[in-house]
This record gives C-alpha cells, structure tokens and sequence, in this order.
C-alpha cells in the first residue's frame, strides 16, 4: 500500500478508516521480553546510539503486537547532551542531570545544536528503520517539549511539585523565555531533521505540563510550543501533542499546534473531543493500568473509548501515557486486536 | 464574636462576609521555624499522639498568620493504625505500610475501629485547641478520604501510577468495595467524633483521586465518600471536599457531597466554580509554588483569584494543595494580608 493510505496516517488527516489505527506510547519497553533482553547487554543510551540496536528495538513491537505504527526508540533528553547537559541515566531513579540550570549564565552557557551533526545517530536510525518497515507501517518520530525538557532541565531530576522550575518562571521569566526559546529551536530543527530522514509523523510529549494551570501555559509555555508546531506545519508531515493531565489546557494545547492532540484516561475522549472541536484528530485515551485488568474489563474499557470517538474520522487508539514495565503482554497484544475487531466499519 | 458568625464558617454557608476569609492547607508544617523546633524533640506520631503538642502545633500558625481558621494537626493516615496496620513514618520517603492490603482476606482481617477509644488522643487534641482557640477562630477536623486511604493501603507508600490499586479495583471489584465501606464507616465516624470533641468544620482529603477519571470515579469511588457526606450533613456541620487534579470530577465530587469543593490551581476558579454551580462554595486555589514568587508576582496571582471569585458569597482563599516544606514564612504572611486587604466589602 502507499504510505500516505496507511490507517494511522489518515486519521491523523481525519480521512475515513477501514478500522481505528492503535499504537502505544512507549510500545518498545520493558514489558517485552526481547527489550529486556536486548537492556541486559547494553545500556539505554548504547541502544540509542547505536542505530542498528534502536531499529531492532523500535521494529520489536510492531513484529510482536500488530500496531498500525511504528516509533523510534530514544529517549527525550537526548538533544540535551550535545547542548551540554551531563546526563546520567541511573537505574531506578530515572534520568539525573549534574549541571542543572538555575540561573541565567546557565542558559547562556547551553551549546549550539546541529541536530544532523551531534543527532545523527539517531538520523541514521529512522533511515534504517524506514528501510527495514518496508512499508509495512509508517513510522513517528519524537522528541520532548520545550517545557519538559526546561523543566528536567531546571529541576535536574523528575519532580512532584517543580519548585525549582516554577520558581525561575515566576521568579525571572526573561531567563525562562530565555531557555524555552532555545530549547524550542533545537526541538523544532531535531523533528524537522527526522522528518527529512523519513518520519511520517511526529510527536512532541509535553509530558510534565499537566502541572500548569491555564494561565501560567499561554504565558510560558504556548509561544515557545507554537514555534516547534509552526516549523512541523510547514513540512505538511502530521504533529501529535501529547500531554497528560491536561484537561483545563486543551483549547490552548490546540493554539499551540498539532494536528492530533493526545488525551489522557482522565479526559473522557468524548468531552476532550468537543472541547477541543471537530477540526482536529484525537488520541487516546486508555488507562495504561488497564492493560493489567481481566480480559473482560479491559475489553469493556476499550469498548467505552470507540464508542465515545463515535467511529468519527480522526481518532487514534492510544493509551493516555505509556505502557508500565509489569504489563502483561498479551494484554497488549489483545487491546490491538479488540480495536481492530470493534471498530470495522465501510470506508465512506 | 459568635464563632457561627466567623468570617470562615459563614463563607462555608455562602453567606456575605467582610473580608474573604483564608486559611491553608498544611499551615502547621516544616516551613515554619516553630514547628520544625518541634519536629526537633519529637516524632510526627509523638505529635499527633500527645495532645498537648498536637495543640501547640495547631495553633502555632494561627498565632503567626493571622489565618481565619486553624486546622487540627494529625496524619490522615492515623485511622489506619487502630484497624491493624502496621504503619512506618521513614524519614524523607514518606509513610511506609509493612502489611499492605492485597486480597480479600486482609479487607477481613481489618480490626473494628471506635475512634472515640482508640483514636481519642486525636479527640482530646480538638478539645484543648477549642479551649485555647477561646472563640478566635474556627477549628477545623479533617480525615483521609477512602479513596486516598484505600490506595495508600494497598499501594503501601505513595505511588505515581496506582497500578496496585487500580489493579484490585478493577480485577476484584467486590474486594475494593468491600474495603472501601469500612474505610467509609470508620472515616464517618471519626470525623462525627471530631464535631463531637469540638471541630466547627471538617475537610475531607481526596487528594489522590485525580488518578482516576470520572466513570471510574463514579464506580468506585463515589458512593463511599457519599456515605461519608450524609454522615457528616446529619451534623448541619460544614464539610469540605478536597481534591487536587479534578478538574473533569468536579460535578461528581459535587453529587458524591461537601458543603465546599476545594479547587487547584489547574482548574481556574470562575471555571470550576460555573461547573459546580452557585449552590455551593468553593475552597482554593493559589498554586502553592506561587509562594516562592516574589512579591509582585504573587500580588498578582492573589489578585486573580479574588477577581474569578468575584465577590460572590461562598470563597475561602486557599492553596490548589499544601504549603511546601521551603516555603518563605514571609510569603505565607504576606498572603494573608492580600486576601484580607483586597476583599474588602460591605457586608450585605
């Protein structure tokens, strides 16, 4: 088939569909017995750097799970290294940054990034990927937001409350804006760039803003998303907005871009819809403890979510965040199948 | 003064006020000088089991503020330790629970609980600070809400994704409600002995409840925090219902009971409010973050919120959620002279 025809693509395009396309935030994880496989002989950041071992990864759960699209595997802080953050990915704890940002000469300080020089690693990776998927099904590319990633950035780990980071925001927003300017640019060159290299959509996760109320995001963060989405417009390649929690954000998520925005379980699919109006595709929305309930629960649960997209063109089958390491993966494997089964319909 | 006719009880009962009452959760805590000179010499249970410090600890702020309610200090998590838990307040990583609830037989090896036995330090705490309060100011009861206390139960700490909870609630669901319902019962009845001992207000702490979306929280949650509720209006005592992350549970939380709806700081509060309704009050909602600002910005910030709520009949100036630990005393202060000088009104 043609690519631009497949499922995920159309109804990224809000064109009718044969049945509903379903992938999963962080479909290639810890859930799957050949990614823990693949983790016990090399580290997150050797995957990532090394783009026979993220296609392997990437391709791993489109081979076991049936999903309508495939998505690169890296980590969103990647582009923070070559700007010169000290990374450390610690087991357990997460991510751990030893030079935080805190104060304005901290922003200055922030290297340069040529994201087809010091990224290209993972450029290569979604060129092999494309030539390894065939077309079989399209493939997204990703990066973080400029909030998130200012946020990890500022608080040096991940965080409950984000003192620090809400601080310098309130505290010294010249030096915010300061930051999410040049993080906007590097997010936007670092998508534009995968894209050049044979992504057919992209994802920006704002994973973290969920802890902003309205205000604080049309002031802080809005501007600085807008301009990621203005250059991912002008590719004419689909944008995803993922954000969790979000349900006072959503017309101002739609201000700021993306062609599908990403729902979470605590926005019912069909309020968020009609909030966010029938000019726009959505994603989502299921509970990623779901996939943990009895087969009968979780079939009632995915059940619920098509019937409230209403088999109106434009939804994508997701979870609201991604998949947690314990998840059963025939749980996985049987949400895709439920999704295809119950959404058949007559392409119009 | 009467103390029905307090600035914080009549705006419980949405009726007109001469200045906008405020108070905040978590007003007795590590940001302050004199408490952590307390925590100094004695445990957090050592403070909540000994009346007389538990006293000390609640009127603390209400001598340092100026705040128009005090809250009795104790854990939410106390109720729990007559019913047979085995409960460990580690330094820095929270509350810890050695034998958490996994199945159906822990729901049954739970004890019986007489709160006016087993939890009547936490009684004799309310009387005293009544008796030193002198008619000062109102004081405020509190307990855990069964939601939030279930998912502490069965988690056994402080959980990001509630995957153990939502686990059981999903694959067990006679042994979640079974639970749930004694949790109900022994909540009811320990805030009805607080009113008895002397609270002329009691909140009920939800606090996790925005994990859940509203078909779940309607299933599961509701109809136990309901029976809370009824409980509570058969006192004509004003109950407050907390809940941080609500923002698409609002109207639910509303049906579920609460003569007041506290709101965060994600929900903005003219918005939150039309979705409640006017027949009801609401509680919030500064982002407790915001007192870290400096003082312009935070002017600004209480400025808002007193213009959202608009003079209406019914606001009690709070936080979205509880003051953090670093949190400038001065700020906390200076909060409570904004909300009183910038609500200045003819009482009607």
């Amino acid at each position: 088939m043609e690519m631009t025809d497949s499922r995920f693509l159309r109804a990224c395009r809000r064109e009718p569909v044969d049945r509903t396309p379903v992938w999963f935030m962080r479909q290639a994880g810890r859930y799957m017995a050949e990614y823990r496989a693949m983790r016990g002989k090399h580290s997150l950041l050797e995957i990532c750097r090394q783009p026979e071992l993220a296609a392997e990864v990437t391709l791993q759960p489109v081979r076991a799970l049936g999903v309508d699209a495939a998505i690169l595997f890296a980590d969103i802080l990647l582009p923070l290294i070559p700007m010169g953050i000290d990374l450390e990915f610690s087991a357990g704890e997460g991510p751990v940054i030893h030079n935080p940002i805190r104060e304005r000469a901290d922003v200055a300080a922030l290297h340069s990034v040529e994201s087809r020089e010091s990224l290209g690693h993972v450029l290569e990776a979604v060129r092999l990927i494309r030539r390894e998927l065939d077309g079989k099904v399209p493939l997204i590319g990703f990066a973080g937001a400029p909030f998130t990633l200012a946020s990890y950035l500022i608080e040096g780990s991940s965080s409950r409350s984000f003192v620090r980071a809400k601080r310098l925001m309130y505290g010294d927003p010249p030096t915010w804006h300061a930051l999410m300017s040049r993080l906007a640019r590097v997010v936007a060159d670092y998508l534009v760039a995968q894209i050049e290299a044979g992504a057919q959509a992209v994802q920006l996760f704002d994973s973290w803003v969920g802890a902003l109320g309205p205000d604080d995001y049309r002031e802080y963060v809005l501007p600085h998303s807008r301009l990621v989405f203005d250059e991912l417009h002008a590719t004419g390649i689909p944008a995803i907005h993922f954000g969790a929690d979000t349900a006072t954000l959503l017309p101002s998520m739609k201000e700021a871009g993306g062609d599908v925005i990403s729902l979470d379980w605590r926005t019912p699919l069909d309020w968020g819809w009609s909030v966010l109006g029938p000019d726009i595709a959505v994603q989502g929305n299921l509970d990623p403890v779901a996939l943990f309930a009895p087969r009968g629960e979780l079939e009632r649960r995915v059940r619920a979510i098509l019937q409230q997209a209403g088999g109106r063109p434009g939804h994508i089958f997701n979870l609201g965040h991604g998949i947690l390491p314990e998840t059963p993966v025939e749980n996985v494997k049987a949400v895709v199948e439920m999704v295809h089964e119950f959404s058949v319909r007559e392409v119009a």
